[in-house]
């Protein structure tokens, strides 16, 4: 019913603290060479632990797949696979057992189900992550080389990217721990980043994802749009706040003499306030787009509460948190955008029969 | 594969100048008294020639309603209904059979398909979303009387509505002819909608849309929370480039600390930065959103363009456009929310079994 | 949710003395000549009162095709379709508006639904079918003209048709009004009919679909195997009790060592028990299959029943009804046929990337 | 796209000789008590090695659940389980990786994917049916304690039970290895089933299901009807070859008159030709089905096969197989059952708003 991709695609399962999480990717073409580390690689990008801006939590988020590839090549089965939870602290979590976060979804699980897993927020953690980043790494196999997902911290709170990704090497994104390219810029946002956490406190950003090299015709007309499939997947993300693409809500400003993008003769267009998407089917420019992240709610200070029973609390968030969520978020935004588009790339294919 | 809805849903046809649009909602639930008018009142207010700042196609838009209603009661069988086209003057697009509109979907559609429709745009028209208004006006039906669901303008341009949807009276909005509830800033909307207008060209706006008294629990984790669905809802609608709930891109700027939402002790909270939703699940606060539209594609001047093999044309908009399309919008979004607020509120009921 | 056709899909809609039937085909491909008159000459032969074994019910059953075929061609764009109702003579039922049929719907329906229109059986009536008829004549244009999908009257109460379809020159299927290509039994068939509708009764039969040069590879693996698709459709009509495909039932008192198709040199198959399908998936041998149809339940002569309050009552049909619906229902198995290879033709597409 | 159950459902994964198979079961609902030991035992009762007449594989088969379950209570998220794969002895396989078997899937395999895994038949093997299990256990607590799901062995070859289920003592299902109630067939079918196997030959069989004490209600109208949801699931078993509920084939040869199910003054029906269902709904009678098996198409005896190439060679099955599939096939029979009537009985809920 809900699941990520509409022909192939993930479902999921998982909580923070359980045993592990895992997933089945059904409808995964036969044939296709599995690079293994590739998807390790991109798990590492997202783990915890991995610089001192992020959460200290250790996993090494070693994933298995169980099924679907064999001697190294994709055989057309569902690949099931598994990633184990290892450094779970449970323990940690015990004051939250009889009581609810803010802005967390501890109060929404508890009253939707009657039943909720506190520990580490459960089904509700941004551990799920893991699971689309191992879905969009495999996804990635599927696509042409010269097609070019990438993802960047554009802003953290009120410090922003003075350039917009046409203008800087893509290639710096890894360069710093914060995975903006613009590395004066990412300077700057580590340092704040650093100040916020100093004080226990957290901070929102943006991130911007491009596509490159996108064949004409990827995506489906109505409920099957490129861009809305992508915002689905960018809007479950745990933190997302809001997507835009192309000129986004800045071209709501914007006369349509000066919005309209002009042709070229060979169809590229003069400019690209159309995120490179028509009718909701890619047009062969640059697809891109941006999405907002919250501050993360866990504090590492002491916030007026109450528990269960209604009665005053003083929460404090305990354990390995990220004071900002953006450097982890950009492997994921990738991964969701490489999914989306090997679904919609295959979907493509049988319209062309 | 593509659908509105997950459990209720609509699966819709229908090109601009066809001799009807129309579509199948499955799932409605049996025993729900239907009242036409109400239905046929949403369409009217999407309805073109409402007013003189929008298209002047005539169109009465008269819905049928073909199964699934006995004696105005549901009977829980698929509701198909039918919307004839009538004022269609398919000659207003000779020009475009060989030429590609810049920033339409003719060029996409074309490659994509190797065959359109081009006339009124065929199925990228945004006459499909007249099927929308249907099942959303029917959808409604599901839900309690008291969750009341509202869409504005909230700005034309640059022109924006100084206040926050609470301290406006939303009774307003169908007040004038831009919909917006602040009844100044409605005016200056007009005029400056008209100015665009007379010199030919098109303005962007962003609508905000509010879902009140909806109950604890209504959402699905992961790829089914209320927020994603409301975003490929909301990103499907033909000029939407944003969306964004609660604090938005704005949130992105601010600290855990300020955007916390802090509980009183009944679980309200004093604050809503979070829109209404955590973890995916509305959490008994008014959910809040907005949506940005680009300025529409078709001008009534004249644009430099190429014709299907590559030679260059000179493009002018001929025919009946909306120089703004955010007045018309305004019950697009309210039935999108409404659709997807229903599909979810019965898939919540099955999971309280 | 449910539908016919995984991606190929059906959504149908209309009951039997509503103002129409109809429904919506998505995701049928683009750049396909579409032949309005095979389409209809399905209807035709479905179609009530065609000779004096069928029900006498006077439906024209013209198709209007809506959308999603722009000068004769399909534009990939979903085609929305209609049949009107015509000879609807609701007065024939008013006598079960209070009362249940035995073998009939109208129990079911009104205690799961609260609710149902008795006209005519309404949703439950096998009036839905003309909508399979008009789905699986637009799927044939998909698949390769050598494909071919047949089906015809194997047995009608304990007449059996003498040879298997492999000795029969299938041409002979429309030579009579009962679709038996075995032309001797074919008359015996016929008598058989009048003499049972003669009494007021009616008679079941079995149906034996073939599918003929059909390429290696259809169909998916484990819920998506070409047998069990072709039982899900087949068993979705009305009045169907059974399906077997190659060996079925008699197939299970067989050794595995008669029973195994030993190979030629060319993987072709020196016997056929399999029906052509190994592990779900198209072999290159014939797909044949059977289809067990029980009796219809409208009797021209009086039944004991009680009313919807249990007072005994005398019940009897009153109206047009078919004596035996093997005849009619033989163009109803070819479609649901056409529709099931098609999706999992296009599906195999895919799968080949 | 494929699955098994429309809103609850299972996505599952593995090959023969893999690590582990195991899947996902989404939309289970939150607050249920999960007895681990029922599972088990049902994976016990599917097991290799139980008996003198099944394969002598040797799996533990325990299954272990990752997530969605708390404390033994469901918390409404999905559930991940394994079963790891322990017995494998790959090299029995060797023969067949460049030769394909008679009447197995090896050839289908190959031709649509370009690539297979071999070892055990891969994913076409059997084994993946042990993953049904655990979901039709798990789907079992969802199902109110008084409706009953029963399968047991009705024919082996050509010995048949000589009552109807109504008049035998289902206790007596596990009584013996065959699991067919009526005793003393039960021991002429062990019999046989020992005497085939001497001979390094296999036999086939039928297995009746029977759901008892089932609401009225449960059932979809159209593409959503019971015994079509029943009919895709069986037909998805790896030998089943015919599927047929109430009358059956058998009711073909009735005259209506003496087919139809009479009323009692309660709407109970004096008979039960029907099946316990009426337009695809439950009427409150019993659900009763049969379900045809070929013979296992792996003989221990030499077979006249090609290799690859289309060269002549001698095959002949080593390792481990079953002569005769039916006893291990009841549990999974049941298992399909408990998982499509829970599904159904959800959908229902829903329904009922």
């Amino acid at each position: 019913m809900f699941q990520l991709g509409a022909f192939l695609s993930l479902h999921s399962f998982g909580e923070s603290h359980g045993n592990a999480i895992g997933g089945v990717v059904s409808n995964f073409p036969a044939g296709i060479s599995i690079d293994l580390n590739e998807i390790q690689n991109a798990l590492d990008r997202r783990r915890p632990g991995q610089s001192s801006i992020v959460t200290q939590r250790k996993e090494s988020d070693i994933v298995q797949l169980l099924s679907g590839v064999y001697d190294g090549v994709s055989t057309g089965q569902p690949i099931g696979f598994l990633i184990p939870n290892e450094n779970t602290k449970s323990k940690d979590y015990d004051h939250i057992e009889k009581a609810f976060r803010p802005s967390h979804a501890d109060f929404t699980y508890q009253q939707k189900f009657g039943i909720r897993d506190h520990r580490g927020g459960g089904r509700s953690s941004a551990r799920e992550t893991a699971n689309w980043v191992v879905a969009g790494a495999l996804a990635k196999h599927i696509l042409p080389q010269e097609v070019k997902i990438h993802a960047f911290v554009s802003s953290v709170g009120d410090i922003h990217c003075p350039e917009e990704y046409t203008a800087m090497d893509l290639a710096n994104i890894e360069a710093t721990a914060v995975r903006c390219p613009h590395l004066e810029t990412a300077e700057k946002m580590i340092q704040h980043i650093k100040e916020v956490k100093k004080k226990g406190d957290t901070i929102g950003g943006v991130i911007t994802g491009v596509i490159q090299n996108l064949p004409v015709g990827i995506g489906e007309p109505i409920f099957g749009k490129l861009q809305a499939q992508l915002a689905h997947a960018m809007m479950s993300i745990n933190a997302a706040k809001g997507f835009e693409y192309g000129s986004g809500f800045a071209g709501t400003a914007m006369l349509g003499s000066e919005h309209n993008d002009a042709w070229n003769s060979d169809f590229s267009t003069k400019t690209n306030y159309s995120g490179g998407i028509q009718g909701g089917i890619s047009n062969g420019m640059d697809v891109y787009f941006r999405v907002a992240f919250k501050p993360v709610a866990t504090l590492l200070q002491k916030q007026e509460s109450y528990d269960i029973h209604g009665r005053p609390i003083l929460l404090e968030g305990k354990g390995r948190h990220d004071p900002c969520v953006l450097p982890r978020a950009v492997p994921i935004v990738e991964a969701l955008a490489q999914f989306i588009i090997a679904d919609l790339f295959l979907i493509h294919t049988l319209r062309k029969i």
